[in-house]
């Protein structure tokens, strides 16, 4: 009975969250993780340990020795040796998705590069020079052209908030420039939009070329984190969802993604996108390859998961059924917690909210730390977002009011 | 981070499915299986080897020399040696379902008398002697008193239609007449109920109390093994599905069972249920004291599945919300399949359905075997119908119509 064989990078939550979909569909999930007590490590049969640049170990991690070769190699993170996988996929291993399109997730210049060249709208940005003084300049010129405040962003290495900083001036990111200087990642600045809320659209699209995507939703952000997300976005005209789903449909088919995409977008009006057309419009803000924490609603809220569709994305199997299965699905995030296990915390919001879906990730508590999240469907979006929210401040060990 | 930790005895498709509950609520599952190729061990990085039989094997389930001990023992199948539950029991094991309630799983002579002593409605019925010649009078008495034709039982070991056998006379059955003479199970006959289809509840309970029911399905066998389970069964008026809900709860209760339930009953008219009440009635068919084919639909067609359920219930958590998620869900098994592995079907069962849920289960194929099922859920139920069973009918190599 083979198996279709995935090999996937990275053993944190969303390779976790890849296992029950791939029990579903008969999957074989092969996971490289970081240590054999990782997120994912403890609910994949097979999960080597290794590190994500170690050439050999994504060699074996594909072809081992005393296993199936993987049909495909994907990732539940950005952070890969893209040379690696050129080599990989070179030498016969479908990689999706490919180096290629990755390269545009790992490398905020090279995206808003792209992104610019098609014509898909998104802040106004520019690169700063390596040269610290030059930088500075360059900065405050910016500074001054949008308004005298922007984020400054490290072109590779961030993620939730880190390598970005908004800054009034130059001399805010002087470390940065230094670090820019002696091979550190080169820098861009964009423009900080004041933007009305936050958007995202998930899109799958499979090597054969088939696309699709779910319902646009709303990222609520907290201190530079997504921290809840209501599917789908409340309020949005059919014409505005319609931008929104055709532009992450365009950098999908643009950037030859395969696997699912998740577009960040920024919500503006008509007076602040600069171009002067009325009505709202959309920015994009960030992408990211693989399973988002924007698209953890499609578990509970959607026909099919990102997480079930990815896998028949990168296998080129057929994508599901994208649609929603309630009128509304809010997702909170579990962000840190006061209790050292949220596992005490089981009674209490099983109890509370018996239509809450939890799903927690296995990992030790820390400060801000992603541990779980919570979905809740119903038809009354304002009840089904307080009980998402009390659901996850349970988990996050807060006696419930 | 201890995660609660749960054994769970045999390693087929039904501990395979508790996997993504586990996953998902953070629950340490340990599975007993019989090989280490088999479904359940596919998806569970903790399944040691070993008999459901070998007490060794189940004392070190339970509290393994290299591993936390698990806080409840449970079952994916009924065929564990009750004695050493129950010593397990009584040495501080939480076990459940607990031996005293699982032996009406296990022996359905013991079953047969408890639901009568209760009043709950079964077939008539009757035990048969150990003495084959006695035996043989005692049946053809009991066929002439029923009509002509009954179902005879083996008390322990059967399951999907094995140990039953629908005779019109004593001779038909006179091999197990010599098996139980020898030591054999011992036999009992039940009147073959002319019934007009076939229901199930399932229920689940906790060791608090705490009680809830699914939507009652119709549960439709060929070949006396379940192929296809629509939830919420049609045509039962609010006063059939209470009825057959009440009788579900009761069981449970009087029982003391601990998990999930599944009742399977007999709809039949008010003239063949011997009451001489009017109106469609229901008469209990069999009891299975785990998750069972007959809620595989709650996977996908219900806020709580019955593995999630199972795995809160005998943890004594708080149970999940039994609604259904959309008017309709159709189960469709796959019993055996024409092709080589169920994987290659993959392309073109997606493909013509991206609404179907598919779930394989990792086995290999042979004849009549579950290998698989496929949810669909909808508004229309005969085309949710025709589309689950279309579905199942590719995955089961049968070329598209």
């Amino acid at each position: 009975m083979p198996a279709p064989v995935i090999a996937v990078v990275g053993g944190g939550q969303l390779a976790r969250m890849m296992a029950p979909a791939a029990a579903e569909l008969g999957v074989h999930l092969r996971v490289l993780v970081e240590d054999p007590t990782t997120s994912a490590a403890q609910v994949v049969v097979d999960a080597p340990v290794g590190a994500a640049s170690d050439e050999e170990a994504l060699r074996a991690l594909v072809a081992p020795a005393d296993g199936p070769h993987a049909q495909v190699l994907t990732f539940e993170h950005e952070h890969v040796p893209n040379a690696l996988l050129a080599d990989l996929s070179a030498h016969g291993t479908p990689v999706h998705p490919g180096p290629d399109a990755l390269v545009h997730a790992q490398d905020k210049i090279v995206m808003r590069e792209r992104l610019t060249a098609l014509g898909v709208p998104c802040p106004r940005w520019a690169t700063l020079p390596t040269d610290p003084s030059e930088a500075a300049r360059r900065l405050d010129a910016f500074l001054a052209e949008v308004g005298g405040s922007a984020v400054v962003k490290t072109s590779r290495g961030g993620y939730d908030g880190k390598g970005v900083r908004v800054v009034t001036s130059s001399s805010e990111v002087a470390d940065w420039f230094a670090g820019a200087a002696e091979g550190g990642p080169a820098l861009l600045v964009e423009e900080k939009v004041a933007f009305g809320r936050e958007l995202a659209v998930l899109v799958a699209r499979r090597p054969s070329g088939e696309v699709r995507t779910w319902p646009v939703v709303e990222s609520v952000q907290r201190d530079g984190v997504c921290a809840e997300v209501v599917a789908p976005a409340p309020d949005l005209t059919d014409e505005e969802a319609a931008e929104a789903r055709a532009i992450a449909v365009q950098v999908a088919e643009a950037l030859g993604v395969t696997g699912v995409l998740a577009v960040e977008m920024f919500e503006v009006s008509g007076a602040a996108d600069g171009t002067g057309a009325p009505g709202r419009h959309v920015l994009v803000n960030e992408l990211a390859m693989r399973p988002h924490n924007s698209g953890h609603w499609t578990i509970d809220g959607s026909v099919t998961s990102q997480f079930e569709q990815h896998l028949r994305a990168v296998l080129d199997l057929p994508l599901g059924d994208t649609s929603a299965r309630a009128p509304w699905t809010v997702m909170a995030n579990v962000l840190g917690s006061s209790l050292d296990d949220l596992a005490d915390a089981l009674p209490d919001v099983l109890g509370a909210f018996p239509d809450a879906r939890v799903n927690l990730y296995g990992k030790s508590v820390r400060p801000g730390r992603k541990l779980g999240h919570v979905n809740v469907s119903g038809d009354d979006l304002d009840e089904v977002r307080r009980r998402a929210l009390a659901a996850a401040a349970i988990l996050r060990g807060e006696t419930p009011s």
